[in-house]
């Protein structure tokens, strides 16, 4: 507290990312990191930036990036916006697309950076509880709205709604924006991308942290009618002008270009998060079905915080949230083959013991 | 305009950066972007990050390059905020601190995203004419203020203010934030970092776009009192808690270890400097004095847009602004000694033709 700050400062209750510790030989399933690396041409090309035009402020709109990343969904680059990681593109699609006299719905179980960026923008929120199956019910969304936004892949769940849920909300709030979370969506969601052409209230949120394993290189983007991502752009060009550096901005390119790469991950780490559910399945474990890097998990025996404390010991580390509902469930990241038979090991020893 | 923005997106005025075009053998003098490269040590720093661990998320709170940049300038880590370039620190320092009931104060002239982040936050904004020297008249800033915020040196016209005025102002508003703008500060003006100690309300912002040459990269930071700088975090970790890559961090902290070529660099950009302000004085140009890497300057018998376009024309291209009291006057940076000799040959063509 300070007379110095803005009132604003006095009244955040900011994020808590998950922990970024430096244990020696931690396996950390604990931030969805990929456990396979980036493209080596998405590696090669922050190399080749390694030279004196870094002197030089990047493009302030990423035009090849947005070209890239347009010819890759098929759509136009207006219909493309990027910024410093998803977050930060949520932050501006919190202020440019969320703020109405009615309120912002999202579940009661979602990404906890939503309530964040509320207080933020001082937005009003109202959440919608998820039903016993921590699905989403989209019936549950006909309610006064001023704007929607979910994951889909739901997070920390990992649970994937139905395209035909999502046409039924853009539907049912034609006036209303609809952000579309999908920073899982690789691992097996339906995208909403082929519903922007017929609805301009939908916009769609990617991230390169994921299923495209640059998560240290911070870029995500954006996509949706040009009319909603001309509001992206204005606020962006009211907060700052050059959010991607030059290295992120030619990493990214490459990055998309490397489809062959970027399948071949994505199967191999599907096919790790199938053997670790059986694993988890055969322990007793109760895993909910999971689109996404990681599994949201829970032992009718073993409470979260004891399960989470002994992976801990064993020098595992989880992620697990001290919130109603979900208290005793783990959300852990499929990481790589051995790391998910060390998991599993470990599990076997705590449930034994 | 759209139904679907919210009311804050209708109501922005966004800046309008430099010009960035792409137009081969083009002397771009417009951006203040430095003309010799990064350290070796920064652009090796990059390269080095060209590997698998950029799946990883960066330290979210950057704790070794805070470390480095403290050690730096003979101050704590807590005293320490970095930034997604200057420009998001200064829209951090803006929401967290530059909001009160009585208004921000800055010069009429300045940095013109200045009045874009004030729009942005809803923050009522009074501006205190500079002198007809161009000169800040810190005399003129004792009123109601709730806060205060100046480029030393000014942009843009590269005037300094002596530390003796700095402190005026800080005395003078002990209960109200006083930010000091130093992303020109190394090319010769006095930097504010020793009054921190003793006055808790003052934020020194610096970036590593100008004198350390790493535009293309994206670091600023900011320098205060913990309490000052936790505002600062507050807002940070409710907007993006990861600005900051890996290849960024890493290079910035070889940047701030490699103080033999900053210093080398600096002296051959003042240096240039020097033979620029004697060149345009001989063609009969006025030009302010210079404690930043550009001069801003103008021809008592040729308007400022004229002499624009025809710098335009020979593939020259600077700064001007079509505004209230400077619209005669050009931006010019510092180039190599090549482009200030191509310069002043364009504008002896151009005066005497």
């Amino acid at each position: 507290m300070s007379r110095l700050w803005s009132d604003l400062t006095h009244t955040l209750s900011p994020y808590v990312p998950g922990e970024q510790p430096r244990i020696p030989g931690l396996i950390k399933l604990s931030t969805n990191e990929s456990p396979l690396g980036p493209s080596p041409k998405a590696l090669a090309a922050i190399a080749a930036q390694a030279t004196d035009d870094l002197r030089l402020y990047p493009d302030p709109e990423a035009t090849e990036l947005r070209k890239t990343l347009a010819a890759y969904h098929g759509l136009d680059p207006a219909q493309v916006f990027v910024g410093n990681g998803s977050d930060e593109v949520l932050a501006h699609a919190f202020a440019a697309l969320l703020k109405h006299d009615a309120p912002l719905l999202f579940p009661d179980i979602t990404y906890s950076f939503y309530p964040v960026y509320c207080r933020l923008f001082g937005i009003e929120a109202e959440t919608i509880p998820l039903d016993e199956a921590f699905q989403v019910r989209v019936a549950d969304y006909r309610r006064r709205a001023g704007a929607i936004i979910l994951p889909n892949p739901n997070a920390p769940t990992g649970v994937a709604l139905p395209l035909s849920d999502i046409e039924t909300l853009l539907k049912g709030h034609p006036d209303a924006p609809v952000v579309i979370d999908e920073a899982y969506v690789d691992f097996g969601a339906d995208t909403a991308i082929p519903l922007i052409a017929s609805h301009d209230n939908l916009l769609v949120v990617r991230t390169f942290s994921k299923s495209r394993a640059l998560a240290g290189l911070r870029v995500g983007y954006a996509l949706g009618h040009p009319s909603i991502i001309q509001a992206l752009t204005r606020v962006k060009d009211s907060f700052n002008s050059y959010p991607l550096g030059r290295p992120a901005q030619a990493s990214a390119i490459a990055s998309v270009q490397d489809e062959g790469y970027f399948r071949e991950t994505l199967a191999a780490i599907i096919a790790t998060r199938t053997r670790m559910v059986e694993g988890l399945t055969a322990l007793g474990f109760e895993t909910l079905p999971s689109s996404a890097n990681f599994v949201f998990t829970r032992h009718p025996q073993h409470s979260g915080a004891a399960l989470a404390a002994a992976l801990r010991e064993r020098a595992i580390l989880v992620r697990r949230w001290d919130a109603p509902r979900i208290g005793d469930y783990l959300r852990i990241t499929v990481g790589t083959e051995a790391q998910t038979e060390k998991l599993l090991t470990a599990l076997t020893e705590t449930i034994a013991g």
